[in-house]
């Protein structure tokens, strides 16, 4: 789907007989490649090795695993990371630099060199076929589909370019601290600065508005690289093609992570927390991320319970003085609290049928200024107890 | 227990019949009272008129209701709490700006004056009883059992001075955003400057680590008032009766704060999370924060799952640059992790059986200096989902 790239995936035995496990992303020459990384102090050896190797702002190959995440293993994980790409590199002929390492699964568990190692050539021979499905699948941890995007955007030239995204989220009701990996792949031409502004915010608007900042696991990855197939002026600024580019990378990853929350094991309800009327759009995040991750916001999600103290006592925690008496609250548009008051039993009862359904936007208007965010959060049911109770 | 002061408890009506929701503590005359108030940008009507009233630092009564907490209510919350301790300052004869409100219950429905103004007679009819039980009682909502702790301590001079307090919890396995109310009263002489500073200290050390900091609601407040009944130089400085009273002050609340977790309803276990070798004592409170309010860890404490995978990844999210290779992970002194390292099968089996116990301690050793500090915290398990997602 974007020339410049070919995917494969395969099983090497990290994960039981018939699951793959190992996938790659293989550009034909380095291209431009920028990648957002976890904030845990404690990061995961391909983590580390990831952001020195993308200083440069250029990778020719991405090598995935998923059942082991290689994380909280030393000087041993280090050596995995550099065996397993050094073989990468020996098989494609490319610069080990070049190639860009991520894991995800169990935390604290060595990663298996000649397992991995195995594994390499058929992907390597699997290349040709371009398997992104294949791909997508193999570096699944406990998701129950594989997540793949796919947007167009005619520049102004004419031509038309091509944006394709492939995630994995994790098997929780709200994927704090589990690993998140996110790959886009693009045929329009830039530079890895303009990829990496470009990445950044888009990520901050999507993925960051689901994992919840500041809760980000060990291994966490968004990564982008840029064939620049597509013969065109370079991207940017911000042009009308530099924006428009910039909005088709936003809605990758925007449908990437709601079906990444929508995929939590435990979660019932994918429900849209949007803050409107906020100072600034910090303001606005701040409140909308206080709101969802509430546990007590989360838990009344899933009883289908209106409970409008609970979403101000929760606003309130966010370092926004915002007035209670200004406040509106809607779900669906309905409005259950108009500058601070209960609009009535109607409007409770409008509301909670608003809540029956699997998915809906609830929206608080703070009226201080005109600044918006939202967060994409998911209900606290039984079913989040269930899995993570479990013994790994 | 404490001279100086009486107490009360009536039911006048804001709870189903048979059931105390509204108490009184009297001083005989103005004393010396600190509070320490909620961190929420919504605060409700009692919260804001107790704010302004302790600011000459002297009070000499404290009125509470439970079965509505009077928050955003607006100006006709405000005007309750004005009309119900004037009935009160009118009964007692004293100034209405010696008399602190407190409330606690449901957010969002308005006090009714009447209601709560039919229960004033009875309640200052019965302070000679001196009741601590009853108003013990009338401050809890879904509390199973009253939280009341005494200690004494003999000053240098000979005399024995007594520190009491009551408290109330939320029936929640973690007590965020739900409403924490505490009072301790005691016959030791001192200004309000020296009763300030030790309540503060206390509850940072107490309330505040089971609480988790920045997650209060829209009611908590945890006042102290000082009779000076006791006939001794007041305490000031930090000389050894000053510190033996900041001490025997901690514990008390220390004893209120670990009931209100283990009264949480959801909870089946309380378990002290330690962080030791810090660099400080705010690192360590970081630390020790982060993994007490993980639900990931949460769950896996309530699944018995010495998952320390987790617990690493919890601790990396404090804005603290431990090092993963020293860390060491102990369950009630069962080495799991040592210097990084997974100590296997026979201490994870050890430590499985720490966890099937109702309560224990693990401490997580930075070994980066000698600092510590520690967070009380409870497994999160189907029964905080049961009965948050009920409908109120």
């Amino acid at each position: 789907m974007v020339s410049g790239f070919r995917l494969s995936g395969v099983h090497c035995g990290l994960k039981p007989e018939g699951e793959l496990d190992l996938g790659m992303i293989a550009a034909d020459v380095p291209v431009p490649t920028a990648a957002v990384f976890t904030q845990n102090r404690v990061k995961a050896a391909p983590v580390q090795v990831a952001q020195d190797r993308l200083e440069r702002g250029r990778a020719q190959v991405v090598l995935v695993n998923s059942g082991c995440a290689n994380a909280c293993t030393g000087e041993e994980g280090l050596r995995a990371v550099r065996e397993t790409t050094g073989a990468v590199a020996e098989a494609l002929d490319v610069d080990m630099g070049l190639v860009i390492p991520a894991s995800t699964g169990v935390i604290g568990k060595p990663l298996s060199i000649p397992t991995v190692e195995s594994g390499v050539p058929s992907l390597v021979e699997r290349l040709p076929q371009n398997r992104l499905e294949d791909f997508a699948q193999s570096i699944l941890t406990t998701d129950r589909w594989p997540k793949v995007a796919h947007r167009t955007y005619g520049l102004e030239g004419g031509a038309q370019v091509n944006v394709v995204g492939v995630a994995k989220g994790a098997g929780m009701i709200h994927p704090q601290m589990a690993t998140t990996l996110g790959f886009v792949m693009t045929d329009a031409p830039m530079s890895s600065a303009f990829l990496h502004r470009t990445l950044r915010l888009a990520v901050d608007r999507t993925f960051n508005a689901v994992t919840v900042d500041g809760e980000t696991s060990t291994n966490d990855m968004v990564l982008a690289m840029a064939s620049g197939r597509v013969e065109s002026e370079p991207l940017r600024g911000s042009d009308r093609d530099a924006s428009g580019f910039a909005r088709v990378m936003q809605e990758v990853l925007g449908e990437l992570s709601e079906s990444i929350v929508r995929d939590g094991e435990g979660a019932t309800k994918v429900v849209r927390i949007e803050v409107v009327g906020a100072p600034s759009e910090i303001a606005a995040r701040q409140v909308a991320e206080r709101v969802a991750c509430s546990n007590l916001v989360k838990t009344s999600l899933f009883g289908c319970d209106p409970n409008w103290g609970r979403l101000v006592s929760a606003a309130g925690m966010a370092p926004v003085m915002f007035e209670f008496s200004k406040l509106d609250i809607l779900f669906d548009g309905q409005a259950l609290l108009k500058k601070g008051s209960f609009q009535g039993p109607a409007a409770e009862q409008a509301a909670r049928q608003v809540m029956e359904k699997d998915a809906y936007t609830i929206v608080m208007d703070l009226k201080m200024g005109t600044s918006t965010a939202h967060y994409v959060t998911s209900d606290l049911g039984h079913s989040y107890v269930e899995i993570n109770a479990q013994r790994s």
